[in-house]
């Protein structure tokens, strides 16, 4: 074998430091990297291939409810950014300001949009006449900025990239709806796509996005234990159209206020299927989302007709599933399977004499490394189902952990007992004052994930004071 | 009819006040609107939707050439931009500058991107170690920040969007290979997408890209004869990645800095759609990148079985092409027919109680007006090749316009009398000098297009100083 290389670099224990590994993978498995920016990563084709994938169907299901893409400003002016109270206090603080244009010092202060409702609002205020005119139904992918302190790639830094949604209405009703409509559509993304179950629920005031009536939100567990919010979908009322002036001539003939939504996922559900799936051996992906679903790799491919037979395979794989052949020579075939299983592709398939000579390949699985000899003739079948298969396993995984780790406190010893030994989701009854939810972030450092829409009576008193309980809250510390 | 709306509002004459056509119809066609933030502008759905068009094809293409998709910072520290000389020249008088971040004061300023050479090559050289790594294709979809003074959408905006290409390779000879290729792309792109002929050439020094060693363009001709820069490649040679440190262990051992090119195309070509193919009608779009390619219109739609056949042939339509169905009630079908024509939608469908008894639809196209009865079981097929009558149809009509306004000029009185009557290309030989570029553009208001690949001899001498000629330049006013 001469200099081949032999095994991919180790990875940190994941049951070790978490964390770490959480950070070797991403680096390793090449998805993304620092910059001399500090604050900002650079997302590498690897990483990117995940987020174009999620892009592509977040955008088709966003289509098929009429939403449209646009492209609004990147930089918004102070003053319309101090237009709506909360929202100017929610997100001021965390803003980057640019002070010089051209050479000269502006004379008004532009920021880089942490988040665009304002923008937008200005334009609907601009465009929207008539009750004829609604809804509309706008979106826009880009990436926006919060000067955060750490960075952890996907997870935490200045800039990451999103969509946000933001839609006027009609009415109160519409608006609403609308608004649960387009969480529905993430909690398709995060289950369908991701292989991630989700718990869905409204957000405590608390919790709620600055400027929102209401907050609806998705919640996942990582490998660890802790929550994960995959993706929020906003309920404004006439908070930001009655500042902004976004009113219509109704079917009475008189002006109304618009009312509104906006929602949002980003490119930390790529942090998500990270810290979800993966393993010892790296990256574990979800199928339908991995940027290679099947790797082939060639036994003794100096040999024979072996790399003729591969390319054969890949091309007729092609027709249906992203495949990669991988027949670099530098590398012994030992290397090559370490290296594609850090990389977390789903399905690996090797060809070599022997098989070809039986008419067969060997098919490992990513997720349970689960070898079996496939058919040629029945290879593309047989893939479609395997992935299938292994989305359904992995999604089982996750269900099966999140069930494990959630867990019912019916007091504060029980909560700082259950979450300090298993993480996870808390649930517990709650008597609906912040004061309660100030207490139990501080003694547990698990703030609210959300009230779930599905509720359940576990007892008739507050977690933390004892009074009567209003609703039933799950808790749990985050990322 | 009550009070429906019976005509759009008027288009200011295209032959009187080209700029002002210009602006109407990029705001009566809702393609894009000015914003309250001075110098950005928001892209609508519809100019978007040409936009995401442009994306799809191109980034097909890209991603046939190998080039993968990634993510970089927005904001570039000073240092990075002082790196290379000629590119903070060009560069540094038009960005904007963030100042403070997070409520403090930065220690070094950050620019928003104009460009993003400088970080392309700083990861490159995080990441590249040997021959067998490149080549590094790597492209972005983002915005880039230019500070200009004035604003017309689409053309000219502080912020545009664009897909910048960042290549490294181990050859001069690959990487000036890859550079023609992906000029190729975008003459691909505007030809064959776009319906807008090219002319392909190297940019003169004075007129290429700051930092680099040569700039390929494809230049095109509006409708009013002024010449407007498709897209444009660049050849870098070594002039990043020595001062960036962008090397790599060649095949004989050696440290040696890779060869790099970048390459983009931009949201003006929306603006050249508008340009080159309007008329009076409004906007004409290329069947191939119309966000809609038919539009349905009922006659009569009260009536009987109107609205159900009209529904029926878009199901049908819809499998193949981008099809709208115009049932408004409360707009007469003589507005409809003015307002898609404004909108530039390629087919128009007329069904009302008469074509249904025949079995037929009326068929009219944008471009000629033309307008012709087809059975309604042969609708799926004739409309493909109708759509594709149409692409060639709009091709041929600006080449022609292409070859009338392409003029040759042997002096300066020639050269002169030619571009104050026609606009247009026009032909010289040149000496080489920035001295005579210089005069040229003072005297006639043209700086050169390219110096063509399909080279001509006109004379044996410079159109401006008589010398010895050593090339032939095409020149023409911009957008």
């Amino acid at each position: 074998m001469g200099n081949k290389k032999e095994f991919v670099k180790d990875i940190t224990n994941i049951n070790e430091n978490f964390a770490q590994w959480y950070t070797d993978i991403v680096l390793k498995a090449e998805l993304a990297d620092y910059t001399d920016v500090k604050g900002f990563i650079s997302i590498r084709p690897y990483g990117y291939s995940i987020w174009e994938n999620i892009q592509a169907y977040a955008d088709k299901k966003f289509k098929e409810h009429g939403v449209k893409n646009v492209s609004m400003p990147v930089l918004i002016p102070e003053n319309l950014l101090n237009k709506e109270k909360d929202h100017v206090e929610g997100f001021a603080p965390e803003v980057a300001w640019v002070t010089i244009g051209g050479g000269e010092k502006l004379e008004e202060r532009l920021c880089v949009r942490p988040t665009s409702e304002t923008i937008f609002s200005t334009m609907y205020s601009k465009w929207l006449k008539s009750w004829r005119d609604l809804p509309y139904l706008y979106n826009q992918w880009c990436s926006v900025l919060r000067w955060e302190k750490e960075t952890r790639p996907f997870l935490r830094s200045r800039e990451f990239l999103w969509q946000e949604g933001h839609t006027i209405h009609e009415t109160e009703q519409e608006a609403k709806q609308f608004t649960l409509d387009m969480l529905e559509v993430y909690a398709d993304v995060i289950e369908n796509l991701l292989a991630i179950p989700v718990l869905k629920g409204q957000k405590t005031k608390k919790e709620q996005f600055a400027g929102a009536e209401a907050t609806y939100t998705v919640e996942t567990l990582m490998h660890d234990g802790r929550a994960l919010q995959g993706g929020t979908s906003h309920y404004f009322g006439q908070n930001f159209t009655k500042p902004f002036e976004v009113k219509f001539q109704n079917r009475n003939g008189e002006q109304e206020y618009a009312y509104q939504t906006s929602w949002g996922i980003s490119t930390r559900l790529i942090g998500a299927v990270i810290m979800a799936h993966g393993d010892n051996r790296g990256l574990k992906l979800p199928p339908y989302v991995a940027p290679i679903q099947i790797v082939i790799i060639p036994i003794a491919q100096e040999k024979g007709n072996v790399l003729e037979k591969a390319n054969k395979i890949k091309e007729k794989l092609k027709e249906k599933f992203r495949v990669e052949l991988d027949n670099r020579d530098n590398y012994t075939v030992g290397y090559k399977f370490n290296d594609w299983e850090m990389k977390g592709v789903p399905v690996r398939i090797e060809i070599g004499p022997k098989e070809i000579e039986k008419g067969e390949v060997i098919v490992t699985r990513r997720d349970t490394l689960e070898k079996m000899p496939i058919k040629i003739e029945e290879l593309q079948t047989k893939i479609e189902e395997l992935l299938e298969d292994i989305h359904k396993s992995m999604y089982q995984v996750c269900k099966n952990r999140m069930k494990e780790k959630t867990s019912i406190a019916l007091n504060m010893d029980e909560f700082i007992k259950n979450i300090d030994e298993n993480q996870g989701f808390i649930k517990t009854m709650w008597c609906g004052s912040q004061e309660c939810e100030d207490k139990i972030k501080e003694l547990t450092g698990a703030p609210s994930r959300c009230i779930p829409f599905e509720q359940e009576h576990l007892s008739d008193t507050c977690v933390c004071c004892g009074k009567k309980a209003e609703k039933m809250v799950v808790w749990g510390r985050q990322y």
